[in-house]
C-alpha cells in the first residue's frame, strides 16, 4: 500500500486537510502517516530517511504533503523521493501580485495559541461544558445558542463543535419526559431566550438505537418512546416557530455548518 | 476590505482551511464569508451574484476558495468575476498518472457522517464526557489515553480534541489537594493503567491567571498554591517517568499533535 505523508513545522493539520480531501477523490487505500513539529534541518534529514524507507519497503513513491515555513527545513524536504506537494506555494506568488503586497510567512500561523481567537474557543469549551444538558440556565443570558432536542439528538457534540471550531458559546437544554405531560410546552428559562433557541431531531429508528446502544431494552430506547418525544418536540418547534434541523443523516461538522448558514450566527474565529 | 469566498457543496471546511492557510501568509486583514451546502445550480447562481455584489461594493475582486463535486455546480461557480481557486481539481490530473486509477469524486466524502471512523469519533466524544474529571475510574480499561494534571492544566479540552478530531479514547484525571498531603502519590486506579497515563503541565504564572478567571483571589488561584502543585506533579512524572508536555505555549491542537507524536498512539481517524 502506498503511504501519503503529512509534515510539517506545526501540526501539520492544514496539510492532513488538504492530503485527505485530495486522496478522497481517489478510491484507493493509503497508509497515512503524520509527522509534525518538523523544526531543524537535522529533523528534515530523518524525517525524508523515511520516505525514502518506505519507497524501498512498498515499491511505491510516497506522496508527501508538506507545509513548511523554514526555508532550510523545507528545501531538506522537497529532495525527498517521494513525490512532493508543497500545495501552498505556487498559489503564493499569484497571490502577491493580486494582493498587491509581498507574503510574510510566519511560523505556527494557524492552529496555534498565538491566533487572536484562540482564548476565545477555549472559554467557548468551557461554557459549552458547563451548560451542557440543562444544567446551568442562568448563564443562557451569555450564549450565542441554545440547542434544545430530545435525549441523544445529537446537542453535546454539536455544541463542543460549535465552541471548538468556531469560538461560539453554545448551551443546550434536553427535554425530558418529565416537560412532556401532556403537551410540551417552553420552560420559562427558555421563553424568555427564545430567539437564541435551534431544535435539534432526528429519526426515531434512529434515536431508538442510539438510546439502545445505552440501555438496551429500556422504556427510554423503545420506538414507542421515541416516537412520542420527537413528535412532541416537533410539534413545539413549529407551534413556537423554532428553527430546526433533523440530524439523522448529519455530521456534527454538517449540523454545525448548517445552523451557522441558517441562523447567520457570527463565528469568531475563521 | 477585500472579501474571501469560502464555497462548497459539504460542508466548506476544506475550502476553509486550504484558503485560511494561504491568506495567513499574508499580513492582510480580509473579510471572510462561508457558503456551504450549495447544492444546486440555482444555488450556484445565487452565490456568484453575491460574489459580484461583494466586487461592486469594495472595488476589489473577490478570492474564491471552493471545493465542488456537482461539475454543473462547478462550472457555474468558476464563472464568478472573483479569483476563483478551485485549488484540488489541479493536483487530480497528475494525482490520477501517479495512482493509475481515475478519480471517482463523490460528494460528502470528508467531514460527512458516512466517514467509516464516524460513529468512532462520537463514542470517542462520550467517552471523554462520561471520564472527564476523573469522573469514573471504572472505564480507565477502555481509554487509549489517561490525561493527567492539576485543576485547569488543559486536560479537558485536549480529551475533547483527541476524541473529535482523531477518535482518540481520551480520560483525563485532576490530581487534587487531597492527592497532594506529604508528597504527591500516584492513585492505585492510576497505577494499574500507568502505561497510559500522559501527564500534563504548566507555567505557575499562567495556571494562576487562569485559576484566577475562574476564582479570583482564592487560595486556589494564588501563585504558591499553583507553584506547590506544579512542583509535586512534576516530581512525580520524573520519579514515575511518566511521560509529560508543558502546555503553557501551545494550542490544545499543538498538545494533541504533540501527545500523538511523542506516544506514537493511533488514531482513529485520519
Amino acid at each position: 500500500m502506498r503511504t501519503a505523508f503529512y509534515i510539517s513545522d506545526g501540526t501539520a493539520i492544514t496539510a492532513e486537510v488538504f492530503g485527505h480531501a485530495l486522496l478522497s477523490l481517489f478510491p484507493t487505500e493509503f497508509n497515512h502517516k503524520t509527522i509534525p513539529f518538523v523544526e531543524t534541518e537535522e529533523q528534515a534529514y530523518a524525517v525524508i530517511e523515511k520516505i525514502s524507507e518506505s519507497f524501498q519497503d512498498t515499491g511505491e513513491r510516497p506522496l508527501v504533503f508538506y507545509t513548511v515555513v523554514n526555508p532550510d527545513v523545507r528545501r531538506v524536504i522537497a529532495r525527498s523521493v517521494g513525490i512532493n506537494y508543497n500545495f501552498l506555494d505556487q498559489f503564493v506568488a499569484p497571490l502577491e501580485k493580486i494582493i498587491g503586497v509581498p507574503s510574510k510567512p510566519e511560523k505556527h500561523r494557524t492552529h496555534s495559541i498565538h491566533e487572536k481567537t484562540y482564548d476565545i474557543r477555549i472559554e467557548a469549551v468551557n461554557y459549552a461544558l458547563a451548560n451542557d444538558d440543562g444544567s446551568n440556565l442562568k448563564d443562557y443570558k451569555e450564549a450565542d445558542i441554545i440547542l434544545v432536542g430530545v435525549s441523544r439528538s445529537g446537542k453535546t457534540p454539536t455544541s463542543l463543535y460549535l465552541a471548538l471550531q468556531y469560538g461560539i458559546k453554545a448551551a443546550n437544554y434536553p427535554f425530558t419526559e418529565e416537560d412532556m405531560g401532556d403537551m410540551l410546552k417552553l420552560p420559562p428559562a427558555l421563553r424568555q431566550f427564545k430567539q437564541k433557541l435551534f431544535g435539534l431531531t432526528i429519526e426515531a429508528s434512529r434515536l431508538s438505537q442510539i438510546r439502545s446502544e445505552r440501555r438496551a431494552n429500556s422504556r427510554y430506547a423503545s420506538i414507542q418512546q421515541c416516537r412520542m418525544e420527537l413528535r412532541e418536540v416537533e410539534n413545539l418547534y413549529r407551534k413556537e416557530k423554532i428553527p430546526f434541523l433533523n440530524s439523522t443523516k448529519y455530521s456534527i461538522e454538517e449540523i454545525s455548518a448548517k445552523i451557522l448558514a441558517e441562523t447567520g450566527l457570527q463565528r469568531r474565529k475563521y
